[in-house]
């Protein structure tokens, strides 16, 4: 583990990932004076009070001097007006990492706004999260055990990635490296999709029940409680992903909806032995992840 | 509560869900001695060991022998051989009740073999269950606050409703009535379905993967894991249960390919304002049953 303290660090969008990174890397000792930058004053007084944070700015000038890295924190769609806000303020060696969900689309507004600073930048998505947000959620823990996936761009210096890699390892995350395109079909598969397909099912269950999905849900099991909890996840934070890193997304949708037409066929055939067998496969692969 | 006390009560298929029954209603002290039908003497002897039955039998007809009540709870792909086994041997007051997943199903296969014990044919189905099976999985409070569905047919007489209601509430159930075609509805939409969109998006991850999903799942984060849990369930049960029910499930899952491509046009024309409704409903409906 390479050791980096860091005399400043700024933080924008103090939230809960923004927020733990914070007290995770306070708690490590790591972090000396963390300034918090946002759009909510309120949230930004909560992380003074609860000391994630030691001093607000709105003065990304201000802020940014003498940084020695600035953790891009707010929401996924504000990323290209961020970048282009704070580049102008950039030092030589201040680092920038960010913790968007889709990372293509970090890649291309950092290639479109950072230009020399670009050495510096390290795209970072950490898979953690809480059903909360805001500053109030945020623990130094969240990030322990939990994946952290580097996607460095061609430009990225070995240094500043080893920088980051060490900071997200002083927060208890492991680290891996792959490309934007390999991330992001990876969080397709396993995030961006199961998400609209929650989220489908519940329009789904309006309209089998003619807008009345009360009596339905009356009945749900265990199993499908679990099944839908995340389509209780943010609709606007979704949407902006799913817009992220459509392309991929599309493609998903797509294959997927074949095989379940394959499904389909096997019921209209009533082939109980293609059903079986497509359904141990499925469990096999199911029983895969338990071992994790 | 009707108060019905059962002399004699017949288990054909000690396992989960028979097994459970079992134990709650000798809690209650409502079932004196209950005799033990299966295909695995190895599970028999547990359910005994365990004090779940008082006797095994390999005689339908000695089983059957002046009992009060039948419960059919071997897998649901077995009814209709079970009920033509059990005609020849059931007494004239016999209450016979059955725990399947699927409904309409059950009501034909008693159509066909019942006869004159229509009239105290009870079809029943416990929304509980585990991911374990079994007789050493029974416990006494697995209905406990859960819903049992009855779907009485037009034959069942009003007493022998009366009776199952009250065995089930001595369970702890919560005891509802609806038709069988209600039923499979409804069970479509919570739980036939959603178990086929996790099957199949196990399959879709092979897909993609190249026949190699390891490499996605080791991203796999608490969401994914919520989402796919439901894929761990036997692909055997569940194939009977999806060709139970497969007119209506074929149904459901055109309807729910329909709502997905409304989903992918909205994804194709970067309709932000579509997908933020669209999530925002869907979410809406979600809270809904973090409610109940």
């Amino acid at each position: 583990m390479t050791d980096t303290s860091l005399k400043k660090l700024v933080i924008i969008g103090v939230g809960l990932i923004g927020g733990s990174f914070a007290l995770a890397l306070r708690n490590a000792k790591i972090a000396k004076h963390i300034v918090g930058v946002g759009r909510s004053q309120k949230n930004l007084q909560l992380a003074l009070e609860l000391g994630i944070i030691d001093t607000v700015s709105d003065d990304l000038a201000t802020a940014l001097q003498q940084a020695d890295a600035v953790l891009l924190a707010m929401p996924v769609g504000q990323t290209t007006n961020i970048m282009a806000q704070i580049v102008p303020h950039l030092e030589n060696g201040t680092i920038i990492t960010d913790v968007g969900s889709t990372k293509q689309d970090v890649a291309a507004a950092a290639q479109k706004h950072l230009g020399q600073h670009l050495k510096n930048f390290v795209p970072a998505h950490p898979i953690a999260g809480s059903d909360e947000s805001g500053a109030g959620a945020a623990t130094a823990n969240l990030f322990h055990n939990k994946h952290l996936v580097l996607t460095p761009l061609d430009e990225t210096s070995s240094q500043a990635v080893q920088q980051v890699t060490s900071w997200w390892q002083h927060c208890g995350a492991q680290v891996s490296q792959m490309s934007a395109k390999k991330h992001d079909q990876i969080l397709a598969a396993t995030s961006h999709l199961p998400h609209v397909l929650a989220f489908t099912l519940m329009s789904h269950l309006r309209t089998i029940s003619d807008n009345d999905p009360d009596g339905l849900l009356r009945f749900a099991g265990k199993g499908f409680i679990d099944f839908i909890r995340i389509a209780g996840s943010s609709p606007e934070m979704w949407r902006d992903i799913c817009l992220a890193n459509r392309e991929e997304l599309l493609k998903q949708i797509n294959i997927y909806q074949q095989e379940l037409t394959c499904v389909q066929t096997m019921l209209n055939n009533n082939d109980e032995e293609a059903l079986k067998k497509a359904f141990i496969e499925a469990q096999e692969i199911k029983k895969t992840l338990d071992k994790k």
